[in-house]
């Protein structure tokens, strides 16, 4: 076996222990939240069938899913020993082929250089022997390279999911996944071939009760977590639809929103260019740009896109959902938690309109610049793609990369998710280990983590471990405690040392 | 967009809400119990390169390992294009040498035919062109189809991680490590493509007292799984080496070995003709029969082994070995837990010895059929395929889709794990959903999983939902209750029905 130098694979990562134990801190919060929203966790397989995969996301999404070849087993044998076998055969053919000059009327073989190329029948065969092979391998053999690919996001394979087990769950169907994805993106900062994504839905009831829940569902997990300063930005598809209308080009409301949906990167003026340029004229523009500009508090927001909807039934519906779930919001934290969450109407707000019907959602922090850090909304057509038509669904998601990234800039992981071994307990000699060995195992049965330093190592050494591991306290165990009775518990933050008795320590660490 | 009836990728499963339940139930117990011994978690990438894995597994393994095409856009662009113009090519030249007859003398090339075969310079241009084409292919971008694979164990990436984190990590690194894996393996009844693996690993420790506390962890975690009688079976790859050695065989330790693990299947005859055929002879038997009969407590077998393996030094280490490990189980249980596992001395114990250098466990439960649920062993060079040599490591891992198997069979896992929201409020009407919203957010303030029913459907579909889901208690919200401010809270068990405040409520449920 060759010896290599091990190396990752692009765009992927290795998670260290106090990595996993901070990402398990947002995970961990963000599931419990879910949970006691009455949502249920469900996981589904890494990989789907290409079939079920192509065509959802688009011809640029569709380059970026990974495929799998079809099993090792089936190319390392059949098609690898046919490209073997094949490029034998070639290599032996290359000699002929070589001395064909098709520029020289004397070694080409109209000129008659034919017989002196392919010196025998045996050796013609052979090429034309290895012309069907390559042929086989690449009619039959290729197209059927891949028949499967990891999945690209949770949201195609959970419309999978609902409608293979239509017969078996009860709507409405609460679920969370919190699972890996794959993108072939090309690897950037911040941007990976491997990310986990964490998605809740409810499909199967029409309620804004659902998409009221998802703004407290935000407003707990993420203070929570510690943030104090956030909004969730709400908008609804059918304002952006009666907007269009309202103007007359209903036509062009995917055009209207893509480039509305700019305002923040291009401003006023490069968003009036661009829906010039995408068949907007300048009497639509004056009407409009009211309707972008909305500024002030939500009611005030509200009252002025009613009298310029009055005309849209579209529109109108639109407002009715947004005022929905702001009375719901009002009316369940009437007893309850603090909103910390900013809610703002964020006209401009569009989200992939090609999905989404009703009310969208885009959550960001206040505190670090970063872009989103979760979204979502209603679509009505999700399952639509497998054949379930008719099944309406709200979801929203939480970007925990970047989550992640801001609590590391707020310095907001708490103590607790940094300490894994809470004790160790030192090992002089073979006594020592001895009498410590109950002693680990009392403080481990009472709950808490605790090492018995494996050999006697020099006792810096194992200071150095306890170091390296956060580990918040070391027990020493030398000839006086053993006589005495009273172990030394050392602070490992202070540097103080207590003489303590066993029960003690359980006490004090518990 | 074609609507296709969607179906699950071949040998994978997705997780119903109440299987992920219990899956975490499992997880988490083991993890647990894995934190309180000192071990941190880890997490590798879902892919590595295909160089990191292949040679690590044998012929056999390397077959099952899934290979990722090089990405979407590679595939489709470069080499689908290029395979597209090679098939148009050579349909034209199919022509050409469908005309050709090697066998007949007048259509073969030597015989004058190939003008007529070739018709013009150019179509012999065509079909060399065709040839350049394809050898391009072959010779550039198959090989480069594949880069990466999805990862076969945990273990190789482990290695890897160590390798390439080994100036950051303290030694000794215990971790462990809870993630799916992929093999290409032909699906059947319990077995997947893709499963999860918990594997608990400790490198740079050649102390004993990793494996004794590797026993107590098997022991605690499948204590707390519910199970009461599991077998932790034990044995040393120097005791097998001893033996062999005894035998006068010691090249022949792996032939000795994959012939004794059989035993359980193909009894003392079976195995006898078995190491008769792999080079023993009648004489070998006739030492070697005593020992793998061997019967009794462990401390006669370890004493009836010395004496059998008083002239080799490897023996005796082994023996050596196992009794320090015992000694310490006895150590450590002294003031703690009861060892409700089994600890046997297995000199038929094998697993895959080209790996294991000491100690080696399996785990079975002696509850229920069911092959083992658990094992593992020292190894002392794990990391030298990356070139790392030296660094002695000790491992065991549970088998946790076995385990699951085991509990449901048992009726073993409890009725915590199979309850996600705990109580369901319904929703009568309009009214009574604006008197029921703060309710069900105080409850969950409480850290109760409440939800309140989205829409005021009929009291029966309600009900329907709360059983669907397993949802122990409902409170009923009506005129009566909103006017008297006592709910009635149901028992979906017993069907017993109480009237209470709030606070009531919330003191019963907590």
């Amino acid at each position: 076996m060759s010896v290599i130098k091990p190396s990752l694979a692009k765009g992927t990562r290795d998670f260290s222990p106090v990595e996993m134990v901070k990402r398990n801190f947002i995970y961990d919060t963000i599931k419990t939240v879910f949970r006691k929203y009455g949502y249920a966790e469900i996981q589904t397989p890494s990989f789907e069938n290409l079939s079920t995969l192509t065509g959802k996301y688009g011809d640029e999404g569709d380059k970026l899913i990974f495929k799998i070849l079809n099993s090792g087993d089936y190319l390392s044998q059949n098609v690898l020993n046919e490209i073997a076998t094949l490029q034998k055969k070639f290599d032996e053919a290359e000699g002929y082929i070589a001395k064909y000059d098709d520029s020289d009327p004397n070694k080409s073989l109209t000129g008659g250089y034919a017989n002196a190329i392919f010196g025998s029948k045996d050796d013609f065969a052979k090429l034309l022997k290895a012309h069907d092979l390559y042929r086989k391998v690449s009619k039959n053999v290729l197209p059927e390279l891949s028949e499967k690919a990891l999945r690209y996001d949770l949201t195609v394979p959970f419309a999978r999911y609902v409608v293979m087990h239509q017969h078996e769950i009860t709507l409405p169907f609460k679920r969370f996944q919190v699972q890996p994805v794959w993108r072939a993106d090309r690897p950037q900062k911040g941007r990976y071939r491997e990310f986990y994504q964490c998605d809740v839905d409810v499909v199967g009831s029409e309620s804004l009760l659902n998409e009221a829940e998802f703004i407290l569902i935000y407003n707990e997990a993420l203070s929570k977590l510690g943030l104090k300063d956030f909004t969730v930005k709400i908008n609804n598809r059918k304002i952006l639809s009666g907007i269009a209308e309202i103007i007359g080009k209903p036509e062009l409301i995917i055009d209207m929103t893509v480039a509305i949906d700019k305002l923040d990167k291009i401003g006023l003026d490069g968003v009036s260019k661009e829906l010039l340029e995408r068949g907007f004229t300048e009497q639509d523009l004056e009407k409009l740009r009211p309707v972008i500009l909305l500024e002030g508090f939500n009611e005030e927001k509200l009252a002025s896109l009613k009298e310029v909807l009055a005309e849209s039934e579209t529109g109108l519906k639109g407002i009715a959902e947004i005022e929905q779930v702001f009375d719901y919001v009002e009316s369940l934290i009437a007893y309850g938690l603090p909103l910390t969450a900013k809610l703002e109407l964020d006209i401009t707000l569009a989200r992939g309109l090609n999905y989404y019907t009703g009310c969208i959602f885009e959550v960001k922090t206040n505190e670090v610049a970063m872009g989103s850090i979760g979204g979502g909304g209603r679509y009505d057509d999700l399952t639509g793609m497998f054949g379930l038509k008719g099944l309406t669904g709200v979801g929203v998601s939480f970007g925990a990369d970047r989550i992640y990234d801001v609590l590391e800039e707020l310095n907001l992981f708490p103590a607790s998710a940094e300490v894994g071994t809470k004790v160790l307990i030192s090992n002089f000699d073979e006594a020592a280990e001895k009498y410590a060995l109950p002693i680990v195992q009392q403080l481990r049965n009472a709950g808490i983590a605790a090492e018995l330093y494996p050999s006697s190592a020099k006792l810096k050494k194992q200071m150095a471990y306890a170091d390296a591991k956060n580990i918040p306290y070391v027990i020493l165990v030398g000839g006086d405690e053993i006589s005495s009775g009273e172990l030394t518990l050392k602070d490992m933050q202070s540097g103080e040392q207590k003489k303590l008795t066993v029960l003690g320590i359980l006490e004090l660490l518990k």
